[in-house]
């Protein structure tokens, strides 16, 4: 596609390198930016910027933060003895949304997965024996997809520190809130069963 | 939502203000430049930034340009006695794409809709009224959207000038080559019964 100008092949060309945007969507953008007042653009460019120049990674959780360390793993409310083992940052923020996790967080930084060659070593694991060396830690929540490399990479660390006297558990998997039984797949449906709970009214 | 950072939080609510990116995709975007070196950011910001200040609008046709005047008007391959009418520069891209145009354009920025509140006098038809009295002019064609809008547009400028001694043409409407009739709609099917042409084994 030839574009009028050079400056705008050039935004169009950045816009375009983003996942899920194309040349078309990127056009669309640089235009709608191109109508706003300048400042708009100023704004985004800039919030651009400093996001990748300013952020810091949390010493203990490798959460993004402001700080060197976040605000969960500084705050005085959450408990030291509950860890829960999440691949990255979305599923942290999906986690707080619920309001019903008082522990701390520890951020692998994705799953093993040998197609896209991510083995154990490119994994926030130290981290796991670095919490388990400080002694407070009584309990590793695994919040790992339901794939087969969530399941490997739950698997990988279970075997590494099962001999540490720490409890393992896993979220809890089964039919969604609002799900309809007959759509649901036969996998959740078994396990659902399988791990059936006593009633509670409350639920 | 709550951020881990208020950098993060900066960054999505800014890119989130685009047309059809919302907050999930908007986080997904900052995660994935965080992932990448910052000289991805840094260039993706800065050609955003320098977009909005650095476009120029030519004076001829008001298409984005590098210069005063742009690269098509400044021509002298391109013919100044065919203007065709467009409403915004995708539609430039679109027709110099075809490769078979040879003239120049006149971009309006949009056009008449009384729902959107964009009048004729927002649009760049004192253009028109200046080529049509430096002379050279013999044709304008509408290349509008296929809507009652475009149509409209259309029809005021051609009554506004249909006295002067110009013509006036629009694009053809009809059956896009590769569409299969049985699924056309009634309107095109319709125009290119009306306006059918005669048979060229060179089409």
């Amino acid at each position: 596609m030839d574009y009028p100008s050079k400056v705008l092949a050039k935004a169009v060309d950045e816009i375009s390198g983003l996942p899920g945007i194309g040349k078309k969507t990127a056009l669309r953008l640089a235009l709608h930016l191109l109508k706003q007042p300048s400042s708009r653009a100023a704004g985004l460019g800039n919030s651009i910027i400093s996001l990748v120049n300013e952020i810091k990674y949390c010493k203990e959780c490798h959460n993004f933060s402001d700080f060197e360390i976040c605000e969960i793993c500084s705050s005085h409310k959450r408990s030291d003895e509950v860890i829960c083992i999440v691949e990255d940052v979305r599923d942290v923020i999906a986690i707080e949304n619920t309001g019903k996790y008082t522990g701390k967080y520890l951020i692998l930084g994705g799953k093993i997965s040998p197609m896209e060659g991510v083995g154990p070593n490119q994994l926030n694991i130290p981290s796991i024996e670095k919490k388990l060396s400080a002694g407070n830690v009584k309990e590793f929540i695994f919040a790992l997809s339901a794939t087969m490399e969530g399941d490997t990479t739950a698997y990988y660390i279970y075997k590494k520190f099962k001999n540490s006297d720490v409890k393992f558990s896993s979220i809890a998997r089964g039919i969604s809130v609002g799900d309809e039984l007959e759509y649901a797949d036969e996998i959740s449906l078994g396990r659902s069963i399988v791990n059936r709970l006593p009633y509670n009214e409350k639920d």
